[in-house]
């Protein structure tokens, strides 16, 4: 990772910059609010593909780290909206905006990061840009509310959680790519393979997200970890252990998902579970065959330190532990 | 109503045929929740306003239609958003989607009716209009904000009102008024005229909402009266009587505001208070003269059916009961 930073140093800078400044409102609790999310520590994949994806195809411009800014407020404003949805305390290891300063801000100050990504990019006029960020929020939305839909169900299908992963959290990864491609006016190949290595990577982004949802020190993850359970989100580990745990054990883990009761000890109890019919181990080798996926089409560019810096990205995700 | 009804019969056809088709997606739940809401007898006021304008200025082709729709879809999005704020529960005297499938569902509903907005403008690839809209929908959050902010607020002041809904409310209906202007390629002096239009319209729609929800019969308004004052909505009406009460009628106002305690019985004595001291009349004089500046905004074109109905349109807040 550091050497990715190293890389892209100086635009990362002014993606701070940029962060700080385009996000401009006459309100200021809007900012403080704002500020108090985006500054709490994020780590800037998605910005990061953005300025990573767009130098691998040789763009020469500025006009990148606009669109990266935007990338990670419209992430922001999604997160704002899941606290309200998921009722989440502790975020980044602080508190939410929605326990701070109440729902109606949270769903409030997500609306103002939608609309201001929405004022940059149409003042830049990029109207392709504007098409397939629209169009992935319009996916991103659907994805987030069948994951909703889909809560305390037992019954979900692998096929029915890989849809809801690719649309909640997936999509935002490829159009970051995607806008990589369209800025450096890359061919139609080029801009499908980064779209691809992008879906692929966030695949395996969100696979590890709800691996460590289980298995990570709580200290280190930022956020309570079993939270997916308590919440009744039924997750790869879970949906493979219920494949083959027996009536008894099927029992519990139907239980606790109807009623969100899970205390502490039913946490251990199931992931002792999930452990036992391999459930991680299933979910990290899920994971690993994503990881190749997006390698591959990373095939499809001529080496290069941002390529080798798009390949480290996917390397990252198998390790991170946070 | 009925006669601009009839002068734009077809193309309002057309906008129910839109809005029926272009919020299109494969989740169905979300289908059914978007038109629980938006077929439930709504006013139309935004999307009319965007075909008379444009009809003024000399618009030939269909594109009008699809830019109702969109601004229909964008203020159903407030509405759902607006309700778990509220936490409503009647809205066009029907349940509210929060009441009926969750705040969850209202805020991810919302964000989809928005994201599919901003795609169907994407593809229509009209960079002026995205601008615009994208510019007024990053206003209205804020104007929702400082509402959220001023709540409980006996010290609001009619500065900060004005402030608040031009914001909340009047910037979709000139930005509606805008989008007739942009589409028929006027003039800017003409764009400006029919921007200041709506504005003008917007404001004196809100003051009379704000003024009906004293003073309305419950079962013609479609929602329940007395709740801005149950939600510490501080509106014209009562900063006006603020101004004149005595002691013993401020600490009343007060306390049911700071802590939206109001009964029934304490919104009779408090609308009796507003009475006295000419609340509602000054509201109402207010409006009358937003309403003329509307109507001066179109004494800059030339007379024509669809100016009449802009005229008449104004008339209408005056006199509209629900």
């Amino acid at each position: 990772m550091e050497k990715i930073l190293k890389l892209i140093e100086k635009d990362l800078k002014k993606l701070e910059h940029a962060i700080d400044s385009l996000d401009s409102t006459d309100v200021k609790i809007i900012k403080k609010m704002v500020n108090h999310i985006i500054k709490s520590g994020g780590k800037r994949v998605r910005p990061i593909l953005v300025i990573l994806t767009s130098k691998l195809c040789g763009f020469k411009g500025q006009k990148h780290i606009k669109y990266a800014a935007v990338i990670e407020f419209i992430h922001t404003a999604t997160l704002l909206h899941d606290d309200v949805v998921d009722n989440a305390e502790v975020r980044r290891g602080s508190s939410t905006v929605n326990t701070l300063w109440g729902n109606e801000a949270s769903v409030l100050v997500g609306d103002f990061l939608y609309s201001k990504s929405f004022e940059l990019m149409s003042k830049d006029g990029n109207s392709k840009i504007i098409e397939a960020v629209s169009g992935a929020t319009t996916i991103l939305s659907e994805g987030e509310i069948l994951e909703l839909l889909k809560t305390s169900d037992p019954s979900t299908t692998e096929e029915e959680y890989f849809d809801i992963i690719y649309k909640k959290t997936a999509i935002l990864f490829s159009v970051a790519c995607e806008i990589g491609a369209i800025l450096a006016k890359a061919d139609s190949k080029k801009k499908q393979l980064l779209k691809e290595y992008g879906k692929n990577l966030g695949i395996a982004f969100q696979l590890v997200d709800d691996l460590l949802d289980y298995t990570a020190q709580e200290n280190k993850f930022g956020k309570q970890i079993g939270t997916d359970l308590k919440e009744g989100k039924v997750t790869l580990p879970l949906i493979h252990a219920l494949r083959y745990a027996n009536e008894e054990e099927k029992t519990l883990i139907k239980e606790k998902l109807a009623d969100k009761s899970a205390t502490n000890d039913d946490f251990e109890k199931i992931k002792g579970i999930i452990d036992k019919y391999g459930g991680f181990e299933y979910t990290y080798n899920t994971t690993k065959r994503y990881i190749e996926g997006s390698r591959k089409c990373l095939e499809g560019f001529r080496p290069s330190k941002y390529r080798d810096a798009l390949m480290a990205l996917t390397d990252m995700m198998l390790t991170r532990k946070v």
